[in-house]
This record gives C-alpha cells, sequence and structure tokens, in this order.
C-alpha cells in the first residue's frame, strides 16, 4: 500500500466522496454514498391543534401545501437525503438557495447559522453515541411559518420528545411561532450531548481507577480512544457554539424576543458542554501522562530488583567459582585455602560478608523497599 | 461491563440526571435525585433594624410577603431543593421566568448573570473541600428590594457571616439596597475560594518536598488528583470571572454605582483566584514531570551500578569458570596453567586487571559517582 | 559542514533564491530558478457563448486585449512564471502594481487578499499531495471584466473543472460577471484540500491501527511525517481563511451581493479544512504519545522477564557453584554436603525452595503475566 | 497529616491569613500576621526645593498637612503596615475608600489600576531576589497634589533612587506635578525587575552548559526552582502590564500629556519584561526537556554496555560450565572433549568464535562507539 | 558560585548594565559596555541628484545642516553608540525628545512605533547569524525631510543596498519623500531575516535526516540550540509585527498612500517571517519528540537482546553448573546422571530442549526481529 495521502485517498474513493467533488459547480445535488431512502413526515399545529401527515408520493408534495394552509405552523422533517429530486422539490417549494440544498445533501458541513433574507439556514450535529461516537447532520430551515428539518435517517432520533411535546400540546410550544419550534428542536440537540458526556466521564472514572491500580496497555488503548472522540467532539461543539452566539446576537425576524431568552439556555448548556469536553480532555491526558509516570516507576522497581539480585548473587558465583577451579593444589601456591580445614567456612564467612555489605548498601539507599506503592 | 459511552452512562441512570433530560420541555421542574427538603429562612432589615424568620409551611409563603412589607430589603434564603411545588410558589409570588427555575433545581449551571428586565438572576458555585472538592450552586435572584438565594443544602454555609454583618448591623449593609446585599453574598462566595486554593499551595509543596526528597509513586497519585481538582476549580472560576465582568460592564439598575465599586473588588478577587489556579496547575505540571525526570536519573543510577557489576563480575566469573573446565590435562595443551606452580596466581593477577581496567573505564565515564543527587 | 544558520544558507544559494533578495528594489523582477516557461491561454465568455484562445508570441498580447473586446468575461491564465517580460507586459496591459507582480514571480507568499482600487489582487496556495506535500501559488487578479490566474506551471490543475464548466455552460458561470468567476475558481482551489485531507485521515487511522497491534520505529517515522505535512497545510490555510474573511466583511465592487453568498459558503469550506488540520494534528501527536506509552509498557514487560530469569537462575547458579567448590572434603567442615547419602536431593530441595518462593513472589506482583496487550 | 486541602489549610492558619477573612466585610482592617511596625517618611518638594520630614507620632499627622500646605508636590511613604489605625487616620485625611485602605492593608493583590474621582489607587508588586524570589505590593495613592506609597516594610527599597532625584533636583521632577513622581516610581519598580531577570538568564546559561556537559539531578531541580519562579513573576507581571495598558489608554487627570509619553515607556519595559519571562519559561522547559533526552540516550549507553557484555561473557560462561561438568568420562559419550589431546585449544576456539561474531554483531549495529557525547 | 538570581547577577555586573539602572531618571544618557566609536554618515538626495557625506568632527554637525539645506531628503546614518555628547547634539539639533535618545543608546529595545508630534520613532531589531544568531538594535527616526538611523556598529550591514540604490538613482528612491525611504530601510532589515530562516530550516532537514539514521546526542543538542535561536527570533519578530501593523493602522503624515500600499508588504512579510518561525519552532519541538521516541524504540531492542541472551543462557549455565557439582557419586542419589552412558548427551538434550522453548517462545513475542529500523 502506497503511503501518500494522496494514493490513499485514491485506494479509498468512496470515503473522498465525502467531501464535495472539488471543482463541482456550487448547487450541483449529488447523493452521498449510503444515503438513505428519505421518509418526509409533517406537524402542523396551532394554538387549536396539531396534526400529523406524511409525504407518500416523493412527487407529490401538496400533502405540505396543505398543511402550510391549514396550520399557523408546520414542521416538514425529511428523513434519508438518498432522494435529491425530493430534494430539488421541496427546495423549490419553499424558494430555497441552491447553495443550501447542496449543503442539505452533503451532511458533513460545520455547524452554522446562515441567513437568507426570509429563512434561516441553520446546521448542528446530533450525537450519536450508541455503539462508537458518531455524529449525524440536522438541517433546519426556519421561515416565517414553516420549519423544515433534514437528517441522514440513522436509526433513533432526538426530535422525538419535541414531536411529543406538540402532539400532547405541553409547554409553549403549540401558542408560539416557528423560531420558538426552532428553539425546542435546537434544544433537543445540544442536551442529547449531555447523557454522552456524563458517559464520557464515567469511563474516565473507571479508567482512572484502573490505572492508579496498576493495570495496564489495555487501559491506555481506550483512554486514546477517548481522547480522539472528545477532539470530534470539540470539532462539532465549537462551531455549535459560535453559531448559538450569532444566533443571539443578530436579530433574525422569526425569533420572538420571548424566544431569545430560552435560546440564552441553550447558549449556556452549549458553553457548559465545552468546558466539559476541555476538562475531559485535559483528565484523559493527565491520565496518559500517570499512566507513564507510574509505568516509569514500576520499571524502577522491576529493575532495583534486578540489580540486588545481580549485585548480590553475581560476586556470590564469582566466588564460588574461582574455589572451584582445578589449579593442581600440591603446589604451594595455587588455592591454599582449599587444603584449609575451616577453607568452606572462610568461604562462607567472605559471602555472607559481601551479601551483608550488599544488603546494607542497598538498604541505605532505599531500594529495599520496592512495591510500596 | 461495556465500555462505549452510552452504555456506560445508561448503566449509571442516576448520573445521568444530573444533566436535564434531554428534550424535556423547558421550565419543567423535575427534582434532582438526592436532592434536600428546603428550609426557607428570611431577613428583613433597613436602617432602623433587622429581623429574622422562616417559612414553617411550605404551601404558606404569606410570612414572606409580610417581611417585603415591612422592610427596605428582603433576603429569602431557600436550603434544600427537593420541594419543586415551593420553588414553583416563590417563583410565582416574584414572578420569576420558568427557565430561571428550571436553573435553580438543576443545580449543574455554569456560573452566569441573567437579565430579566425588573430582576436579575445570577448563578455562581461555592467551594467546599473538606472531604475532598465539591461545588454546590448558589442561585441568587436581585430584585428591586429584595434578594432571593436558593442552595442545595449542603451542611455548611459561607453566607453566614453576612447574616452574622446584617443582625450586628456592621458596616453599610443596612443602610444600603439589595445591590449591596447581592455584592456581599457574591464576596463571601469568592472569598471562601482563598482558604481552599491557600490548601492546595501548601499540599503542592508538601509534595514538592517529598518528589525532590525521592519519596514516589504515592505523591505522583496525589499530585495527579490535585490537578484534576484544579481543573474542576478552573471550570467553576472562569465562567465566574465572566459574570463579574458582564456584571460590572452592563448597567443594571439594583446596582448603584457606589455598589459598583465593591463589585470591581470581587471582580479582582476572581481574577486573582484564577491566576492562582492557573500558576497551581502549571506547577502541579512541573511537579510530574520533575518526577519523571528524577525517577529518569534514578534508574539511570540503578542500570549503572548493575552495569558496573556485570561487567567486572561477568567476565572474572568466566576466567574461574576457565579455570574449572575438567580437560584432560595430561595432555600437553589441556589447560597447562593448571600445572603451573603460581597458576592461581597468575589467574589471580589476570582478574585483578580485569577488575582494575574495568574500574578505571566506568570511572573516566564517571559512572561511579552514582546517587549523588 | 557549518553549522551555523547563515554558512548553511550560503552553502544552499539557490534555495535562498526562494525568499526575496533582501535590499532589492521593490517592483524588481527576477525569475526564481526552477521556473517553467509561460504558457498563456484565454477564455472570454458571456451568457451567449465562450472562446478559448491563446497567446502564441509573448511579445504580443493582441489576442487578450482582442478577448476582452468581445466578451463581457476574459480569465487569462499565465501557466509557467520564467519570463518576467511577458508577466511585466500583462501587468502593463491591465495597469497592474510593481509589488502584486512581484508576489507574482515569487510564489512563496501567504494567502493574502489586497485591493488596489479597481482591481483586487488574492493570493492563494493550491495543495498537491500526488507525491509529496507540496503548495503551489495561485495568484488570481480580479478587475471589472478581467480575471488574470498566475499559476508556477506545474502539471496538474484544479482549475480545470471551472474551465469546463464555462466551456459546457453550465450553472450561473456564463452569466454571471468576473466576481462569480473569481469565486468558482476560489472554491475548486479550496475544495482541492479535502481529498489531501481525507488522504491524510486515512493514513493516520492506518498507523493507528499498527502502532495498536505493536508495529513501530517506522510508524513513528511516518506519523513524524505527517505531523510536519500538517505544519505546512495549516501555514497554507491560516493566512487564506484571514483572506476570505477580509473578501466577506469588505465590499470590493466586483463582488456582487449574490456572489457573495457563495464566497460564504467558500469561507465556510476553509473553516472547516482547518477544524480537521488542527484534529489531525493531535490525533497524530496522541499516537506519537500513545506509542511512547505501549513501548514503554512494553520495555516493562522485556524487563519482568529478564528480572524474573535472573532472580530465579542467579541464586540457582548460585548453589550449583557452591557445590561445585574444590574443598578438600576430608576436613570435616569443607563441603560436608558432599558427603550425604541425599546431598543431592537435598541441593536439588533447596533450589526447588528458592524458585518457588520467587514464583510466588512474582506472581504477587502480577509479574508473571506479561504480554497481555 | 491528613491530606485533604481543607485539613492543610487548618493545619496553617496562619498562612491562610494572607487571604482576606471570608465574609468580613468589606473595609474591615485586620493587619496581617508578620507585619512591620510603621515608618512615616514625607518629601515635599516644588521648583524651588524640598524637604524631607517624618511622623514620629501615629496618632499626629499634623506635619503631613503641614506639608502639603507648604509644597506643590508630598510624597508620603508609609513603611509597615502593622498599625491599621495609623492607615485609617491617613485614609480619613485624604479621603480615601475604605476599600482601598482594605486592599492596602492585605498586601496580596494583583498590579492594578482603580480610577476613585479625585484620586487614583496603583497597585503594583516589586520584585526582590537577594535570598529568594519575593514580591512586595506597593500601594500608591496619586492625588492632585500628592502621591502616598504604602510598602511593607520589607528592608531594602527600590524607591531609594527616585528619592535621591527628588532631593539633588535632577530631571524634570522637581518642576512637574504628582503625575510625573507617580510615573518616577512605577519607573522605578519596573526597572527593579531586569536585573532579577537577568540573574535567571545567566543561571539558566550556566544550568545548560551543565546539563550539555552531563551534571545531573542536581541541576534539574534547580531548573524546576527557576520554572517555579519564573511562573510567579509571570504572575505578578500580567496584571502590571495590563493596569499600565489602563493607565495610557484612559484619561486620568494628574497625568498630564508629556508625563504620559514617559508612561509609554514604562508600559514598553511591562511588555519586554513579559517577553523575556515568556522566554525564560520556555528555554526552561527546553533544558528539562533536554535533561530527559541526553538522559535517555546515555541510559542507552549504559544498556548498549550491559547487552555487548552479558552477550559475549553469558555463553562464554556457559561453555566452561559445559566443560566443567563431572560426567563419568568413561563413558564414551560423556564428554569426549575432555579427553581430545587439544581439547582445550578447541574450546577457545569455541569461545573465540562467539566472542568474535558477537562483536561484528554489534559493530554492524553501532553499538560499540558508545560514549560520544 | 551563588545560585540566587540575585547573586549570579551581582557576579556579572556588566551584564545587568544591559538592562537600564533602575531608578536612573529618565532620559540619561549612559553609553553602553562595549559600545562602538561612532561614524556619522549622510545621504542626500532629490530626483535631480544625491550625495554622500560624513561627518569627521562630532563637535560640528554644521555638514548635516548643509545636507538639510541642500536636498528634499536627507538620511544620517550614526553606526556606534559610545559617544553620548554627539547623540545629544543630533537629539538637539532635530528636536529629538529625551526618552528616545535613551532608547537609542540602550539597544535592548523592542521593535516599536511611537509618535511624537512631527516626527516618528521606529525601533526594529536587525538580525545577524554569521557566526551565532545575534540582533542589533536599529533605531530610526523620521522627520518631514530627514531619516536618522542609528546603529550599533556591528560590522556588516543589511542597509547598504538601500545606499547603493539611492546612488544608482534605481526605482522610485530618489523621487519619494522621506516615508518611502524609511519603508525602504524597513523592508531590507525585514527581508534581511529570509536568509537566516531559510538557513535554520536546512539545518533542521538535515537535522531531521541524522535522527531518522540513528545519530544522535549531538543532535539533540544543536536542535535544543535551534530552539532556543528561534525564541529569540520569536521575541524579535512580534513585536516589529505589531509595529507594522501599528504603522499602517495608524496615519502618520510622513507616510503618503502610496508609500502606504509598500508598507503593506512589509507587514505581510513579517507576519510570513513569523509563520516560519512558528512552524520551525513546532518542528524542532517535534524532532525533539521523534528522537526520544526512536531512542525509547531502540532501547527496546537492546534489552531485547539482553533478555533474549540472558534467558537463554542463564539456565542452561544453571543446568551446566548442576552438574559440576561435586557430590559424591557413590552414594545411589547423589547425581546419577553422572554415571548414566549417555548422561552427557541427555544433558545436551534438555539444555536443547529449554534453547528451543526459549527461542520459540522469543519469536511467538516477534523479539527476535530486533533491529529493523
Amino acid at each position: 500500500m502506497a503511503d501518500t495521502p494522496a494514493a490513499t485517498a485514491r485506494d479509498a474513493k468512496d470515503r473522498i466522496s465525502r467531501a464535495e467533488m472539488p471543482g463541482a459547480p456550487p448547487g450541483t445535488l449529488i447523493p452521498e454514498l449510503g444515503a438513505r431512502r428519505p421518509v418526509v413526515q409533517m406537524i402542523g399545529y396551532g394554538s387549536e391543534g396539531a396534526e400529523e401527515g406524511s409525504v407518500h408520493n416523493a412527487r407529490d408534495l401538496s400533502p405540505i401545501q396543505d398543511f402550510l394552509e391549514r396550520y399557523p405552523v408546520t414542521w416538514v422533517n425529511v428523513d434519508g437525503l438518498a432522494d435529491t429530486d425530493l430534494v430539488r422539490s421541496i427546495g423549490k417549494m419553499f424558494g430555497i438557495h441552491p447553495l443550501v440544498l447542496e449543503d442539505v445533501v452533503h451532511p458533513h458541513q460545520r455547524a452554522k447559522v446562515d441567513s437568507y433574507g426570509d429563512y434561516l439556514y441553520i446546521v448542528t450535529r446530533m450525537v450519536d453515541a450508541r455503539e462508537h461516537l458518531d455524529t449525524e447532520q440536522l438541517s433546519l430551515i426556519l421561515g416565517k411559518r414553516y420549519v423544515i428539518t433534514f437528517q441522514e435517517g440513522v436509526p433513533g432520533d432526538c426530535l422525538q420528545p419535541v414531536r411529543d411535546r406538540i402532539k400532547r400540546g405541553q409547554g409553549h410550544l403549540r401558542s408560539s411561532g416557528s423560531g420558538y419550534l426552532a428553539y425546542a428542536l435546537l434544544d433537543a440537540v445540544v442536551d442529547n450531548y449531555f447523557p454522552v458526556l456524563e458517559g464520557y466521564h464515567l469511563l474516565l472514572e473507571r479508567f482512572e481507577d484502573q490505572i492508579l491500580a496498576g493495570t495496564r496497555t489495555h487501559v491506555v488503548k481506550k483512554v486514546h480512544g477517548i481522547k480522539r472522540d472528545l477532539i470530534t467532539l470539540h470539532r462539532s461543539l465549537v462551531p455549535l457554539r459560535n453559531s448559538l452566539q450569532a444566533l443571539l446576537r443578530d436579530s433574525f425576524p422569526w425569533f420572538e424576543d420571548s424566544t431569545r431568552i430560552y435560546l440564552r439556555d441553550v447558549d449556556d448548556h452549549s458553553r457548559q458542554l465545552l468546558d466539559l469536553v476541555d476538562s475531559y480532555r485535559k483528565i484523559a491526558s493527565d491520565l496518559i501522562d500517570l499512566q507513564l509516570s507510574l509505568a516509569s516507576n514500576r520499571m524502577n522497581d522491576v529493575m532495583k530488583l534486578l540489580t540486588v539480585i545481580g549485585s548480590i548473587f553475581l560476586p556470590l558465583t564469582f566466588i564460588t567459582g574461582l574455589y572451584g577451579m582445578n589449579f593442581d593444589t600440591r603446589a604451594e601456591y595455587n588455592l591454599p585455602e582449599l587444603r584449609w580445614e575451616y577453607g568452606y567456612v572462610f568461604s562462607l564467612g567472605v559471602m555472607a560478608v559481601v551479601t551483608l555489605g550488599m544488603l546494607i548498601f542497598f538498604y541505605r539507599k532505599g531500594w529495599l523497599s520496592l512495591g510500596k506503592d
């Protein structure tokens, strides 16, 4: 396998399609590989009541038109982006700019807020950490009387509670305009990050315990995985916070002042999320450092033990080797100790002295107390 | 145990309740798990005098009403957030926005200042490091003639000195408006961080001494714990400083100019606290690095000793092994040394030369002076 | 070889020519070493049609004049910068400031946007990662009715798709002014970074797998290479994003409001690119740390094995040495064990006890379970 | 000793008094533990002359009043903060806000500039590195005709040169207003940092030489100490620079435009100091890294030597052990080499081959050239 | 030698003189130790011609006066700052503020731009890396009809090309005012950094190759030296860029709009230089990390080899030791193997099994493939 980025990317063409085709004219709608068949659902509501409906034939959008006429606010939710024709027809119906539609079908955008005069285009990323960390794009178009949302259609949907609140008529939702619906959706998206981050928090605490207890490589790899996920979350949350700030700062017609107070709340939450992500990143880095430091201390212990054992037994073995030599002891100066009556006892004494000397030396250096973590 | 964040979070449902239920309508008041039963106390005061009172029946808030009528400034302190009905009634009495009440009963907010026209909502976090580091939310609502504070009800309260000052009539407190009371409470909250940080400072100094003296793993773990606490403190203090700046920058009606000078002082203190936290974080990181560096030097010493011992005794042992071989010395070229008259002395000489050579070599490399820290 | 920067730079004169000659008067046009012979091509277009042409004789630029007269918008593309006379003549024809021309022929500029009254000078860097990472300067001069682009002439050109769109009459291109053409070119340049970054992403994922699997040095070197490339990309992208922001913020006459919406899109992409580069840099750094941490754990395992082996066999060998000594066993206290009937069995027993003791000690310390990554 | 921050802080009550008593009413003047008895000195001057005086009885401040009446500018210097009554009387005499007096007697403030209408309150920290790094608070109150300075009273005073200049009538000092005196004092405080930083610079250079030369642990500890001092200096200098910027930016009545030019100079110096502190911190960090890197290289050398020695002598010793076995050589297959005529020579040959093979192997790996730093 | 910063600084008094004497009145002109004797040269020019001259007698500045009268623009260049009287006379002649003169003779200022009404004071630092990295202060005073430059007088001067351009009458220089001359000088100063940085770039590339090839300590020390130099360059360049920005932002009378376009170019270059310095710093840090990582991998290899050798030969040696024991084999259970006919073969077999087992174990762990970098 070639290792230049270009070659690697060529080998994996399907993933490049993630990025837009370089040089394609803006507004080109090419469905992403693996995009899902769309399901179009509507909820229309007003202070009197709410009604759900859906579009069965992608070529006939008249049910949407019908809802728009009968209800003060209509929420059109498109789940799945494989049918670019459908996206184009919806775009035409509501007068959406081609660039917006392009961003809708290429769901790899940063969170952003773009004003197009009579509608707002808001992109956010919904988080999903059931299997592994993933983010899904939610494109939200907010007009005077409608909100259109486009999702990639991954099963599991953090917007369900909003749908339920509309149906149950809970809270202000039914009596407020489309801006409040947009707020409620953004709030659901942002709040969904909290349990995910809490999950990372718990994992980090568990891993910290394991590292302090001495478990190893295994944990380092998992902490590394968390760090990578947190980098991804950070990349999602920074533009999200910036977008919410822009929403608060600039005056968009469909956000009334009463709704703006609620937006401030979502903004607070997004900042809190970023604080948490930053803290967890620091904690994860500190865990890696802690593991390195503890490993280095343990290595020290290992080496001290080897050094103590070696320093004691290498000299002893040398002494035994000395008296295991086969010099002809009949010659006077050849190993006279062997012929001594207490030669063995003498040699044992020498060894005892050497051992004791070493032990005292190591005791003074504090190397004998290894392993007390 | 599964290691994905979502699964981990599911396993620990009660902790997720920390975060708000994603998708719940705003203003939903669900008490936190483990929230305490509320105790409601009031202090009313004016230049003529001060009076303490309390609400005994959560359904009857008329005592508060009574205080409000009789005193220029009334401070209502609610300790414990388990009774959401009580919070709702107080909210209704003072005309508090549902979002504020929601934040009050979910005490995991960042410090912030939100203006709601005729009252200000200020969130701060009180620090508590008696057992281990913890922060408790103080929600403060400042109106023209009243200050309402909501605490989680953890025993031990840094607001007691303010209560005492009102009762004793010390300082400007009784002769000033509600803004000055809010200042005094914020000041007490901020000043309470100082002894905590001083405690960390002393611990870091103690640990530094221990690391310099050679103590080990144990200390690394504790310094790691301090780093984690300082990350938490940093997360509390940054929004606190931002809120105080906002209070100073924007003009809120209930902060007179004379009180604003005092706020500047609290703001100074919050910056000083942040400076300290940042310094201590750097010092803690440096301590970990220092430990690693010293450990690496000590390892060097350990290994040098092993190498010196090994390099001297392995060759010596080899020589003794040589003359311990059992070749048939009757053959002329088999170990003739064994038959020499001074064979043993010769072999000892060879060993002495080897040892001396090694010692000179190691002396020149400076490896014999290990252990002089 | 001398190692002072000045000496090193002197040894490599040709590379210094990269930087401009210090002290030369501004507007001096000295061709870079290795600059390519220029090829000049034009495309003129309007709503009715488009025509391609080229300049064959660098001394006669009348074909350009001709296109300018006949078409609403003319794009002059100069590929190769060796002929400074040609650059000067084109500059004269369009009234370009000498400083612009100097920047054009010294293609080592940062991305920037400079307004010169009736034309805009935009510098960007095109990325090329086919062999190894390289960036090429694209100088773009945008006037009311023309766009002039200067490239270094490296084969392979990310502007081809724009050329094709003009010829095919796709999208808004033909019906819009020169500002839209400039946008289309900038968009092509920016979008071309995506596959390159995706390539780095794939490489990092592959290297992460290899590091987790235990592969070594080789990978560290490659990750290091990626880090260096990402530093280069960061250096290209930061000024690019700043320039795009400047384009959006300031009002230049040749960018109509409708085009400005498209520019916002390019700006979004440039931010997304920077986000990606920053994330990948962090991931690459984390990989190096991970490798270091895993290597340290593996080293721990290696040392533990050596220590276990040494701690068991050094004492055993000492014991065998003891009973291999040649003391004269006729003396009563000299190695009486040798004369025992079960001496050998006794010595084996001692060894077994030593071995067992060591094994229990190491088992308790958990050192026997090495290698379970 | 307990290791929670709160317990640690309780054990060291006297140090907590550093921080203000949490919850005390603002403006409470409690002297710090260890505060010194005050000495009050005045210098009055004008274009005609200068006079020194001092207050002998802390209860009678009439000498100050006298100076104020007789001289255009009076500088009152209070050295030592133990007598809070004195501070209070001076505060009363000049109409100083209680918060200012509180900050004066709690000398642990950040540098700051606060305007109180007709006087300015400026806090800076003077540096002292004679024994070990210490900073002392200088509180400066600048009114139309007076400057009051409060110092902690540590012996040795960087303001002496200003005193001398007033007495000698050098420079503009006597002919300018109180603003110029304030400038001169700030300038003396800021300039006093330079020799301290130069001292750190020299120390870092010396330590770098020692690290490059191979000295060890000792130096790491000292570099660590410098890093900690530089963190302290950074904490002093950042608010100092911010205060000077505020002084330059805002218009305070007692700083004339001509003095403002001089303030710009002090501001320059404070920035230069911060640049230096930042550089030295980076250099100190780099030194620690360098030491770690060199130590790791030296460890490599140590281990290589051990490995070379071990790899050569362990096999050799094994061979000697082999021929030292006591098998009954009367059996044909038992150690026939022992009976060979050239058995010994053969075994020496085998050993020579093993040794040579190892040496060639290590030579090829480049491990024999250790120690060439 | 004492190790406190103050003591160290005292030991090196001459270096402290670098910093200004703390407490000296502003505008005191004390020559720096080692300052050079000044050489004063003038160039006067206008559209008609240019003339060079010099001041021979420091007490008589009339030649300057003469040039000022005869030419529209006069450049006075003072090389060497030892003669403070000369500096004072020039200052008097042109009406320069004493603070400017003080900064001129203490050439350790940060780059800055200060406006003094009818003249601008610009400080920059010229780079010189011939022997080792050094920066020299260039003080530039720009008035309506003159530019005065003060240099420290180090031989070798990056302003020579400007002098030549004036003499040759190249470019706009002669026909423009003093602002353009100031630009040309700044441009020469800034451009002179490029070859220096290119030199560092080449050195880093060379060191990277050496590190990848396995060279060691030596390179780490040199990369460390480069990091220190880059910190110095960063400290020079940040204020330089800020000054150039200030020049561009504020409107100074002597910079016409046409010159301002050129200044934009110098500003671009200064940013490019900072980008480069930042990149090179990151690359240098990465190199140190890479070296550490590679060293750790190599250490791993070293230790693996030792462990493999030790794990094989320690057991083998133990076995040979076993059969080298001298138990009295006449007792039945004492070393019966020695009496076996195939005892030796049996022991060799055991050893072969042990060796093979170890080799298989190490092969499976992949430790036998060391050294493949």
